[in-house]
């Protein structure tokens, strides 16, 4: 039971506009235990529309069409479907009414233009669009269920809400259920991620394990569908289970979460506070800890010291150290964490000093993408080296300085290092 | 001259993603003249992938092909595309080199897995990748040109700048050239500025004109088609020219510009400095600063004085002045900015305090969404009372009180206010 979605529009097709709605749509019919094998995206063209839905009816099971419903000329696509159908475009009553009521409750005259948006296809019926002037289409033949339904968001998930959903179960693969999960990872590399879940990676296993990267973060994406939803649940814990183990302290967290997240939801459960002081982060690692609703109760204050002479006014770092080991370096990184610790006056300092470009970086024993991060607690300083690569744009290696840092907290807020 | 581009991943097909690469790349290759008529989406399935580029090579002459390159055993994708071709998959000396290599660089143990990287259809070319380790593909043929590039985004624009843009001219229609521009504003509302616009936002002009706003920036986007470039631009510059002296100091920039970077060249022409003093916002100012490569000129340092005991120990301000009038005031605000720009030594203060909720907010006068912002320079300093609104989104007012700061910098440096 294949289902398949086809996006129509010349701002989709050229790149103005994200498809939003494909991806929604998606993960309904997916969520429903449809298999979605194909999206196509096409601009408001007669013949690549006709294409678009011809091929999807040779190999497709419940195909689901946006766009192109609206009252102006460009908008052609009840014409593309009925011809793709071989059918005649009719006005349909009830469809009329329907257009007609829309323009009544909102006490406006009815623009002859929107008529258009009455006709049907010979054998399909309308569907009813409680948000908009569009009606919807459905179609329905042996093999294949097509609905079309309007581009606009809010219209398009209200009548696939009231009207596809419904439908779905029949399509369902065999039934089934389908259960996601995602768990994410920071610090171990895909490909190493790769050989030690190989085995839970491999085809035709009841759960599906993939890995994605995002953003410096690995993430492990696990499928399953099983007739029965506890059995589903129960395949994916036991999945879910298994991973977190061969990863061990790699996974920071799933869903939504996030490595700020994690390393305030260890403060909390501590009873502990944090201070940061960022060199090249900029503020970064701040403004990620303050991201999270209620972080004020861990994070106390944070100090961007760009300028050397910030360095030795707040942390009273020696001009002479920032002169000898220059300003990136793990004395400085030290000294930074410690200082804002004691400034601060909380449990933990976390410090971060780099070169982040694409300026700088001209020394051969300080490239750009060497970055510092050093962690203060009651116990001392520990600091650690990265290299993330000179090719790497800014942007990106303030991202790994930020979530290297963030990482680092968590590991020792664990007792991992 | 037909060009398409294939997204590859289960992640996208299902939903859980949205395809971001897909719409950047019809935008490139629109921009170019290219005419884009379909986007298609697979997942990570053999006789998938291999149809969709059976089928893009039979009508189009430009294909783009995205994701699926990893080191990973779900990674197919130079598999497909060597089935598509009819070639076999063969070990290439140079792309096994850059794989190697880009371990090295990072002083790290090269995965026997990413062996697989470097594997290229036989008539194919290894596309260098300066951002990670997975080479792209390009296959020319008489009528088709296909190239194959990562999914991970940052590396899939970098090859793209590098090696496919420089090939797009000879794919373009009918030689026809488009041309777009964006001009960026802040502090004026869309209405206003489409009564403003009106006659110029009328269709069938030769420069099309519309608004979108994103992130508290109102936008206004030109596109224009010419046979020639010369009458393009000129076209494009002449609307351009209207739109900016209708608009005054609301523009802040076009294309890439942002207000940070507005801030740093007007900082950066005076030759002055500053510092700023981050409360709701959490770092998110001093970040957006530094953004900016060679900020360090001009951005001294920052403080995210988050806690009232940080407020009093760095910039003096009375314990009994939080007590009568509140963390989030205009007095606190005013006593932030003159306090870091005195505590830094710079030309000029920044500061913002205001509750970001979701939590907060239960006094009548001190609701969710009130932001204080404060500019302190030497003849004095100005403060500005903002309502973002109760029932937006922690990120959001965020972005609106960092945004209305930068902006207050902006004008404040302009001599408008």
């Amino acid at each position: 039971m294949n289902a398949q979605i086809i996006s129509i529009g010349d701002e989709v097709v050229s790149g103005q506009c994200l498809d939003t709605n494909g991806a929604w749509i998606a993960a309904q019919l997916f969520a429903q235990g449809l298999r979605v094998t194909r999206h196509v995206t096409v601009g408001d063209d007669l013949g690549a529309i006709v294409g678009a839905v011809r091929d999807a009816m040779t190999d497709s099971h419940f195909i689901v069409v946006t766009g192109g419903l609206g009252p102006t000329p460009d908008d052609i696509t009840r014409q593309a479907v009925a011809d793709a159908l071989g059918q005649p475009l009719e006005i349909h009553d009830a469809a009329l009414t329907q257009v007609e009521d829309f323009f009544a409750k909102l006490q406006r005259t009815m623009p002859v233009s929107n008529r258009r948006q009455a006709m049907v296809p010979k054998t399909c019926e309308p569907v009813m669009n409680p948000r908009g002037t569009a009606p919807g289409l459905v179609c329905r033949r042996e093999s294949t269920t097509l609905f079309v339904l309007p581009g606009v968001p809010a219209e398009m998930r209200t009548m696939f809400q009231g009207a596809v959903e419904p439908e779905l179960a029949a399509f369902a693969l065999d039934g089934a259920m389908t259960l996601t999960k995602s768990i994410h990872t920071f610090g171990m590399s895909e490909a190493s991620m790769g050989e030690i879940l190989s085995d839970l990676m491999a085809p035709g296993r009841p759960v599906s394990v993939g890995l994605t990267a995002a953003d410096a973060v690995i993430t492990v994406r696990l499928v399953t569908r099983a007739p029965i939803i506890g059995s589903a649940e129960a395949a994916i814990a036991k999945e879910a289970c298994e991973i977190r183990r061969r990863l061990g302290a790699a996974v920071f967290g799933e869903g939504e979460d996030t490595l700020q997240h994690s390393v305030l939801e260890l403060l909390t459960a501590k009873g502990i506070t944090i201070a940061t002081a960022e060199s090249c982060t900029g503020g970064l690692i701040a403004k990620c800890l303050t991201d999270v609703p209620g972080s004020s109760t861990c994070f106390e204050r944070g100090f961007i010291t760009y300028s050397d002479q910030s360095k030795t006014d707040i942390f009273g770092v020696d001009a002479s150290m920032i002169e000898s080991h220059g300003a990136v370096s793990a004395e400085v990184a030290q000294a930074m964490a410690a200082g804002c610790r004691s400034a601060a006056g909380t449990d933990l300092g976390l410090a971060v000093t780099g070169i982040a470009g694409p300026t700088g970086g001209r020394a051969p024993d300080k490239p750009i993408g060497l970055v510092f991060v050093a962690l203060a607690d009651k116990s001392g300083e520990i600091v650690k080296k990265h290299l993330f690569g000179q090719h790497h744009p800014r942007s990106e290696i303030r991202i790994r300085a930020c979530k290297s840092a963030l990482n680092m907290g968590r590991l020792r807020l664990m007792g991992k290092i």
